[in-house]
């Protein structure tokens, strides 16, 4: 696989990314198209002694911040990093794209420069989050936060077949719809249109999921408007953040919880692997043309490694060509919004 | 003080009911007026050699449950004890009411036996949370999944007198409006309309406030349509549940983890008090012409007994007359939605 990675995106780039291209490249042997600044990137390897073997680079000059609008990914910044990788994507150049840069731009360069697929009204950002059971993929995450029933049935649809065929081995994705109860009545009409499409379609349909089941794994995919999940994955981050931050201060009050730190430390590992989200390398966008994963603004070379086999496995699982399938028989009958 | 509370309300009635009223009964010296079976009430407390004194009942045979449509207390149910402490509290019978039974029945018996003050078009229900920095109000938590700019307006000035009189001690509330950023123009119109309310209002209005933020304390009231707010209330929950159980699971691993457990246990009473809300009571219904409390469905006597300390702080602060005051001068141009 050729994978194509934005090497200015993120807090930590360029150095974090090209040290997770190189421990990729060496753990799975795919190839590695780097897009950004060419002599710094030489620079950066060299003075970090970072191979850059099975990897190339597209020289390009500029970056799009977190400052920056998203829109500019088509006007002023139109040449940086992550739109050059996007381009390359589009025109064949690779297999699939990562960045750690700005979501909005991502989502503006994807649905712009490498498109979506017909059918689907509206690309969307995919979060994947632990839980009790495995992860579980929350779409959408914040890109539209006003959504339509018909856009909300897509979005259970692509993340349907996302957590069966690469996170889930073929085991039919059990699809979960975002309410504020269990009962078939609760929500307002969007819940409820959405629930009648959800139900009668061909999927794993779990019925209404609360939030407070979704840390305990209760469905693999829950569907949501962006703002309410966006909403639900920003509170699990930062409920999860404050208490690690008190645990961590409660072991270093004194001798003894220092103590009781170095007993429990065995288990602590698996402890903070459940509240990790590197492992799943990023979040998808679903509903494009081509496999693009977001990974965490704050990545290191661990979250970018994962994040280019996490794309790769992406694009092998073929996941676009089975959306492309489901919405062919079923057009929506929108038209393309923007 | 004279608090009715529903005796027959939540999953521990009536027994945990009794008990916390008779622990307020003797901690704050209020009186008790039970609304339930009296014959029970008289003997769980014999059983339980619990004292009845400084408290009164109101014998009525019948109990709403989670089960019934919360329309029913109106009809079917009009009897049950939740509906009679409610038509008690609104003939004057007592300050505050207190109930751990349906949310969806009390916002309805508390909307038409209670009545909403002129000038608020719609109850919210206030859950009060815990954060790093004290408790956070997050209006509306869910009895409102619709919401218009003036409502939401309308709960965060609610919210504000709420958490500056009861709960902070006169230091103006910070004011938050719940959003997927905290640029002024992230959301959809919803949060730019009420965004403009909520600034050109007299309120300490600190913008914009993502979910992550909520449990580091940034905000003392979130603003939020109720249903983006059940989704944050319920996601708090729900991962520090999971956290917390798992961590108990790895403190019984082996003697190495059970002896780091007693070496951490003095610390972990501050910890297991950040996680609890058993302290705050339970959530006030603001825009009602008394003060109710919905305390939790599983509520044990120690958070009913908070929960009717809290009551009558909610009613000494006089809150409802400071709401009037303030919407007195600005009715809603909206009519009375049901």
């Amino acid at each position: 696989m050729r994978i194509i990675v934005d090497a200015f995106g993120g807090d930590n780039a360029p150095l974090e990314v090209i040290k997770g291209a190189a421990e990729a490249v060496a753990a799975y042997g795919h190839t590695v198209v780097l897009a950004g600044n060419e002599a710094i990137i030489r620079q950066t390897a060299k003075e970090n002694e970072l191979s850059l073997d099975g990897m190339e680079i597209l020289d390009c000059e500029d970056v799009i911040s977190m400052h920056d609008a998203p829109r500019s990914i088509l006007r002023e910044h139109k040449n940086c990093s992550m739109a050059v990788g996007l381009k390359a994507l589009a025109a064949g150049d690779g297999d699939a794209f990562v960045s750690a840069g700005s979501t909005g731009a991502l989502l503006v360069g994807g649905t712009f420069l490498v498109k979506r697929i017909k059918g689907v009204s509206r690309a969307a950002l995919a979060a994947i989050m632990p839980t009790n059971k495995g992860p579980v993929m929350l779409v959408d995450a914040g890109a539209n936060v006003e959504c339509r029933p018909e856009m909300l049935h897509r979005f259970g649809q692509m993340g349907s077949i996302y957590m069966t065929d690469v996170m889930g081995g073929g085991t039919p994705a059990r699809v979960g719809l975002l309410n504020i109860g269990t009962e078939d009545e609760k929500g307002s009409d969007l819940q409820h249109a959405t629930f009648e499409l959800l139900k009668n379609d061909n999927l794993n349909f779990v019925g209404n999921i609360e939030a407070r089941q979704v840390p305990f794994g209760e469905a693999d995919v829950v569907v949501a408007d962006g703002f309410s999940g966006n909403v639900l994955l920003k509170t699990m981050e930062g409920t999860a953040d404050l208490i690690v931050q008190k645990l961590k201060a409660m072991f270093k009050t004194n001798l003894f919880t220092k103590l009781a730190y170095l007993l429990i430390k065995p288990q602590m590992g698996a402890f903070k692997k459940l509240l990790s989200t590197d492992e799943y390398g990023g979040a998808p966008l679903l509903g494009l043309k081509k496999p693009v994963i977001k990974t965490h603004g704050n990545a290191k070379a661990n979250a970018v490694k994962n994040a280019i086999r996490v794309a790769a496995e992406f694009a092998a699982a073929d996941v676009i060509g089975k959306i492309e399938a489901v919405v062919a028989t079923e057009a929506e009958d929108e038209g393309e919004a923007e």
